[in-house]
């Protein structure tokens, strides 16, 4: 199946394919106009503390879903849906050290594991290219670059650390309508966190992402942080569970939940 | 003290004579501007399941905070706040039956519960009045009318039960604007569940309210069902957990946060 027929794919047919093993790179782009999703896996013993983590951190942490202790099952956002095989790639976390990273995590998964849904960015970038923003990371070619901030998440219980933000360069002109668009989307991180100065948020070096790649800031352009999907990873690299397994950055669940029903 | 002092008591007033024994009735129409807030307390043992059912049906449980596991004391919606006084009356429930109604919880309280805390309606009502819609319990000095639906929540692990809604008459052209101010509160119950023929969410007489007192509905008037906080409480006689403990219907704690700030 060559590339022209990923870009026709239904959200199913993209599921069956990455879950067969014929595809397993990043998921941007694919399936226009369906939510994308991250991920999180815990076990049991850490579940109420993330899910605690993820009411007090609704920014970062957007649940879409929930799914029940021990199912690989998702039936909110998608049916016909395997948390061990659909995502493209894993990490596996162990004492909050990266320890591996697979295509397919169903001989690691137990009955107490718990898997934690999160919404992504992709979902309010269509949206804003749609108002005619540039992504430059799209332009470029490029992963959104993302950053370990000083902003503190709301701790909860075992759970504490950093919000991750991403960063997309935007026009003076355009800041507001991008705010106002992407605040309208909750379910997907909602408004910026932060709109210009770097070292206001505590990053030092812009052109030095902490996760995905550099991108550009052109003349008469300021750099934009939204609240990112990633801030799971760092608080699990903080807090330490024994065990945790995560989506790979950029490699994300396509979901049968169109963007615009995660509106308001 | 007497009723003109406690209408210009602030939240931090309130909840201080609360907490002394000199208040123990309903709270509606107290401290305007400040939102209002539905409790349930439950065992750390059901605690997951209930965030849970929480996060999964968030226009009945809009969740404003959930306390640390054994504290009594609130961070996020109000300072100088305990869970276990500041409300002027309490419920009992003992394997889903209501087993009494006491003004203070100290002599209950133990290191493993914990404290959700739920938005109330009374804020979107305020707007409602700003934007001139008669709320017709207020006008009949009586509480709002409440029903148990046959609507069923979604489920999570041991908590189910069907959605508790309060209704409103509202005069048919007024009824989109209700529709919309409601609508952008997602934090207190948010737009309507329904709208017209009560029998249609299993409502067989609207005339017996299953909580509250019944209300008049004028001829060009259409009863507007809002999903309500009581449905806890329905969901706890459902699903019969062996303790918890609730506000008593419109007995409310009274925040620092203010209605605007519980907007988009």
């Amino acid at each position: 199946m060559d590339t022209n027929t990923y870009s026709t794919a239904t959200p199913i047919e993209m599921r069956h394919l990455i879950r067969q093993g014929a595809y397993d790179k990043p998921t941007s782009g694919l399936c226009p106009g369906y939510a994308q999703a991250n991920l999180i896996v815990l076990p049991r013993e850490q579940a109420y503390d993330f899910l605690l983590f993820a009411q007090r951190n609704p920014k970062p942490c957007p649940l879409l879903e929930v799914t029940e202790t021990g199912s690989r099952a998702t039936h909110i956002i998608a049916d016909d849906c395997d948390i061990a095989t659909d995502f493209p790639r894993y990490r596996i976390y162990r004492n909050g050290v990266l320890d591996d990273e697979v295509t397919d995590v169903q001989s690691l998964w137990r009955d107490d594991l718990v898997s934690f849904v999160i919404g992504c960015s992709f979902s309010f970038e269509s949206e804003l290219i749609e108002a005619g923003i540039e992504m430059r990371h799209n332009t470029m070619g490029r992963n959104v670059s993302m950053y370990l901030t000083n902003i503190p998440c709301q701790s909860a219980g075992s759970m504490s650390g950093n919000m991750v933000v991403s960063m997309r360069p935007i026009p003076y002109e355009q800041v507001v309508k991008a705010v106002q668009i992407s605040g309208a989307i909750p379910k997907v991180h909602g408004a910026p966190v932060h709109i210009g100065d770097p070292s206001v948020i505590g990053i030092k070096d812009i052109s030095k992402p902490d996760f995905g790649d550099p991108v550009d800031i052109h003349p008469g352009e300021v750099p934009v942080f939204w609240a990112c999907g990633v801030t799971p990873q760092a608080v699990i690299m903080h807090s330490r569970p024994a065990f945790a397994i995560t989506h790979a950055p950029g490699c994300m669940l396509i979901t049968d939940t169109k963007n615009i029903d995660l509106r308001g």
